[in-house]
């Protein structure tokens, strides 16, 4: 993925446009009676992000026919301080330690701080939204409610062997999908484009969103250090992937309850007994086969918007996507 | 304050109605798919809360001439939900116990419940202002900017003795008096006032608003545990109302230096020293006539709006609100 965006000359000018646009931003807002706020927030801001969400914003926008980028900027930064406003509250109940290479903001100033700054990048992100007709707001707010639904129901499946593929489906959508989803749809609304278009790029965003999820799942597993998060983060939180929901499925007998047991009382020493499990499940290829199947599928809703530079870029992008490294 | 409410039949009519409405706004959403979120803050949002912002944003919508209250109701809800979303967090990492009589999310469900619950009421809350012009969403956020900016500034002068009367007001507004005065000018934008009325507006609600804040002083060191919350919470947080900055500006000598030790080594042993300086510096007798000369502002601003019931109420409430006892 990362390769696509610093290889693809139009895609970094893309991402070089949104970074130019929140450096602004925040240059603005350092200018005025909000600047110890967002001194707080601007470093994590501003370092590091890949801007997927909002470069799939400008590219919906104007795969949707839309003209003048400036008019769905605010969109797209919206998507990406939301999201960073997600990430801060999410390390602090996961009591993560870095962030991007950076020291987590709870970690460097403490709880009461890190939950502020997140409200505070809340704020900003619906303001920016405020411009947009309400059906924008709605689905902004929607995808946003839906999140924090995503969050709780992760939570009540930590540790449950149990979860089913269609648990797995409903927290993915609400985490990270929906996400997606209201960006593109949102930016077709933006564009003027039809229902059709609108909901083109709606499905668009969602199978995207769950290629993507499902690929972050196996390098949990396969690890990956450039990822900025250490290998096996998911194991040990708990967090019932798809690769480990399928193994148990498949598996029977007593290498189930080998599973079992090790998803139960996981150290960095099981590694090697939980991979040859899985590769026997034939669990790393199931979910290579469904990465495959959603990018088909985001390509195919695709096929409704007339060709653009724009469209192929999201292509580009779709199809990179099951081998992105970061 | 409560008084008010339960003698005066115009407003318990008027909070009947905004909790009619909360409740509706809460059933629509336990009947989707946000039922498990709302469930979480269902109670806090339900029970209890004095609706002091949304009562204030329904008189503000009537006395600047707007005549169908429905579409203020959003602006009112939202104001509510906010206001409950940074109680949620503040709650967090005030490691508070108990609020409005129940235990406080984080106590009944976690640190992560708790704050992905205050973000979701903010998605609520902002959600609910979409349908407005962009003009209220933008004092909207600037009210919840200005809060987080003054919440991170009472922590930078938590126990700092050389705190000013100008930090102390600084905090205030953001926290305070901002809020009041966004509900009532943006209920006058709504209600199609002129820019003069919705000044005048915005400036009672500041004024009200410190004054507000001001009793909430004064009750911290006199006690009242209707309040709902113990006496000197503020004196054991470290947190620098203005009694206290009021008392180390008169005080000198060996009382300032008593005064000095008793806030950086407070004990409920210590209450009847801190009070025998309070009193000594007239820092009592000073904060009242603060409060009434902040009401009388309030009730000043309110000169230029036309005579009604509703402005009225508003004189009620900013009069009744430097004997309220809760």
């Amino acid at each position: 993925m990362e390769n696509v965006f610093f290889t693809n000359p139009y895609l970094s000018d893309i991402k070089n446009r949104i970074d130019e646009a929140l450096e602004e931003l925040v240059l603005h807002k350092m200018a005025g009676n909000e600047a110890p706020t967002m001194s707080l927030v601007r470093d994590i801001l501003l370092v590091g992000g890949k801007r997927f969400r909002p470069i799939l914003a400008l590219l919906a926008f104007d795969a949707a026919g839309g003209k003048d980028e400036s008019i769905v900027m605010d969109l797209a930064l919206a998507s990406e301080i939301i999201h960073t406003a997600t990430l801060i509250h999410d390390d602090v109940y996961d009591q993560s330690k870095t962030r991007r290479g950076m020291p987590t903001l709870h970690t460097s100033h403490g709880l009461s701080h890190a939950i502020i700054a997140g409200d505070y990048l809340f704020v900003i992100g619906f303001s920016l939204g405020g411009k947009y007709d309400n059906i924008v707001i709605e689905k902004m707010a929607k995808s946003a409610a839906n999140l924090a639904s995503g969050e709780l129901l992760q939570f009540e499946h930590i540790s449950n062997l149990s979860t089913t593929p269609e648990n797995y489906y409903s927290i993915v959508d609400g985490k990270t999908a929906g996400v997606f989803a209201s960006a593109c749809s949102c930016a077709g609304i933006i564009a003027g484009a039809n229902s059709d278009v609108i909901k083109s790029l709606e499905n668009f965003g969602i199978e995207l969103g769950r290629a993507f999820q499902l690929v972050d799942d196996l390098l949990d597993l396969t690890g990956d250090t450039s990822m900025g998060k250490p290998k096996g983060t998911d194991v040990h939180e708990g967090k019932m992937t798809l690769p480990l929901i399928h193994s148990l499925t498949i598996l029977h007998g007593i290498e189930r309850e080998q599973l079992a047991d090790i998803l139960n009382n996981f150290s960095d020493d099981r590694w090697q007994e939980l991979t040859t499990l899985l590769v026997k499940s034939g669990s790393f290829e199931y979910v290579k086969q469904l990465i495959m199947n959603h990018i088909d599928r985001a390509l195919n809703h695709l096929d409704l918007l007339p060709e653009s530079n724009a469209k192929n870029l999201m292509k580009d992008i779709a199809i990179a996507s099951q081998n992105r490294r970061l």
